[in-house]
């Protein structure tokens, strides 16, 4: 397949969205069983939607998002009281700032006496748009050839549009420059082997797959011009919360002088979450460290620490790609101005 | 098991060593299998010690170099030209010193009239007792309390004896110091979860297995002390090859000013090689990163870099830990020195 064939106002054939409304069913790729097959999920409850968010059916900030919108919408559906709904759905993930946003939007929007799944389906629409704007101010930062590095996934699936970080790669392709990507696995749940690479393959985006581990002496190489990630959830001061490995690459960019970008929508900022420190970090079961794929890969009693995220200083961040335009230090000041926040 | 049941010599039972000869047979430990089940190889041939020293049956710098040793006795055993078993031999693994060492070591002293097998049995038992130093120089350097972090497999695995990053912190436990163990899982070949976590396991040293990305987050979080690892060669001017993730490891570890030791014996130093540059880095297969633990991670045809290892500069290491003593910088004149060479 071509990238010619493919523009991001046309990209619903070689990746599927993260999930549908269906009269009264949310239904949901299931991104466990990506590669292997395309299997949906057909959510017609709170509870099976929150159970396809917590186990990762659907994972990254802003399609957790969608999907917790469309979650507020089903419960008003069937009738089942909107604030446990709400409850529920917030609590599956601690960290993502954007489910707890899209969520509480939906439920004011349904006691202000709007339609529920009309609100949801804002949500998802304006990603789609934020996405776009994003990849295009993002774009900008992308040399004319570039090797760029990224971690965890942050296409297709799990946004309502082209992507935040993978959508500011796809558009630098699109315009014709010539990017590489490393992707980095993303240990332990896999999202950059299992979706990222199974993405820009379908986009014809080249790229090279590695190891975590490989990532800082790729640099050291000078094999990478800039590092992109998205982001779960961005504290008033410019810190960032994403999936755990971004903080080691920082890191290792501020290091190698290597510019480190974290591409997301404004959603992701959250003005009441003062700093870094006071992110919730979701500890999630042993055994996705202790198996890969499903296979074991270490002795089954093994004591294991699992934190799904970790947290970057605003310092080690070069700039903070948004819809709104492109944010860089001093964060403070400048986010609250970009959420039109007042002091 | 309590771990006052073992000190460093009484170690055989817990941890099977990597490699016997019995009799004109190279008995391997199949490492590959390791966890599943415990399986040997018997080598009969130079080129089934290759096989299984190029599969990763037997890894790790010094337990190669052992087996290599022993490759030349089996070849002296069965009348095949030593210079063809040397090569090889050597050829199949480009990174590590030790290898090319301890087979030339052999070959030299049957050329000397020497018998080969007492050579190789020299080699394996001169690492048991470098293991045992290194473990005392380097314990010293363990706090009372310390959180220490390590990659890769450094132990009974990869030794003729306790290990040598692993070393040192058996003997710090041994010596009842609090110790306990962040163990990086180490993709793409996990011979973190498969072979550290397992062995820390048996020896009854309290540890908790982590996925590489997570490393970098637990420094920012004060929760290591020490990094310590092993070494496939050190050059000349102190720069280390080791398994690919090392490298962040110790830039991450500069970063939070935390200690990053490297613990290996006196025939990893190889002053022929003048700088990390130089270091021939092993590419392997990339079917190793698409894959884990025999499942399938990535789409099967995606493009794949896999350096197995990576280089770590000099300036990053704290000290080299040695059966000779620990060497800080300036490393250029202090390798020089410990090794005997003239200038």
């Amino acid at each position: 397949m071509g990238a010619g064939d493919l523009t991001p106002g046309t990209l619903a054939p070689p990746v599927p969205r993260p999930l549908v409304w269906e009269e009264g069913c949310v239904r949901i790729l299931d991104q466990t069983r990506l590669q292997g097959e395309e299997a949906w999920l057909e959510c017609r409850t709170v509870a099976s939607v929150a159970d396809a968010i917590r186990r990762l059916a659907v994972r990254g900030a802003p399609a957790i998002g969608i999907a917790g919108a469309y979650g507020v919408a089903l419960a008003a559906h069937t009738g089942e009281p909107l604030d446990a709904a709400a409850r529920e759905l917030v609590a599956t993930r601690p960290t993502a700032a954007n489910l707890r946003w899209a969520v509480e939007r939906v439920v004011r929007a349904a006691a202000a006496g709007r339609d529920a799944l009309a609100e949801a389906r804002a949500v998802e629409r304006e990603d789609e748009q934020a996405c776009e704007a994003i990849g295009e101010y993002g774009a900008a930062l992308v040399p004319e050839r570039a090797n760029v590095l990224t971690h965890c996934n942050t296409g297709m699936l799990c946004t309502g549009g082209i992507g935040t970080a993978q959508g500011v790669i796809w558009t630098a392709h699109a315009q014709g420059k010539r990017v590489h990507v490393w992707v980095d696995e993303t240990r332990p749940v896999l999202q950059g082997a299992r979706l990222t690479a199974w993405e820009l393959q379908r986009l014809g985006v080249p790229m090279t797959h590695v190891a975590d581990g490989a990532a800082a002496s790729l640099m050291s190489r000078g094999l990478v011009d800039l590092v992109i990630t998205g982001a779960d959830r961005i504290a008033a001061n410019g810190d960032v919360a994403n999936k755990v490995g971004t903080y080691g690459l920082a890191v290792s960019a501020a290091h190698h002088r290597v510019p480190f970008y974290v591409a997301a929508p404004t959603s992701t900022i959250d003005l009441a979450t003062t700093a870094g420190d006071d992110i919730p970090i979701e500890e999630r079961e042993p055994d996705e460290v202790r198996s890969a794929a499903g296979a074991p890969v270490a002795p089954p009693d093994v004591p294991v620490a699992n934190p799904a995220f970790d947290v970057t200083p605003s310092s080690l961040v070069t700039a903070i790609v948004t819809e709104r335009g492109v944010v860089r230090a001093p964060y403070p000041d400048r986010l609250r101005a970009l959420t039109g926040a007042t002091a």
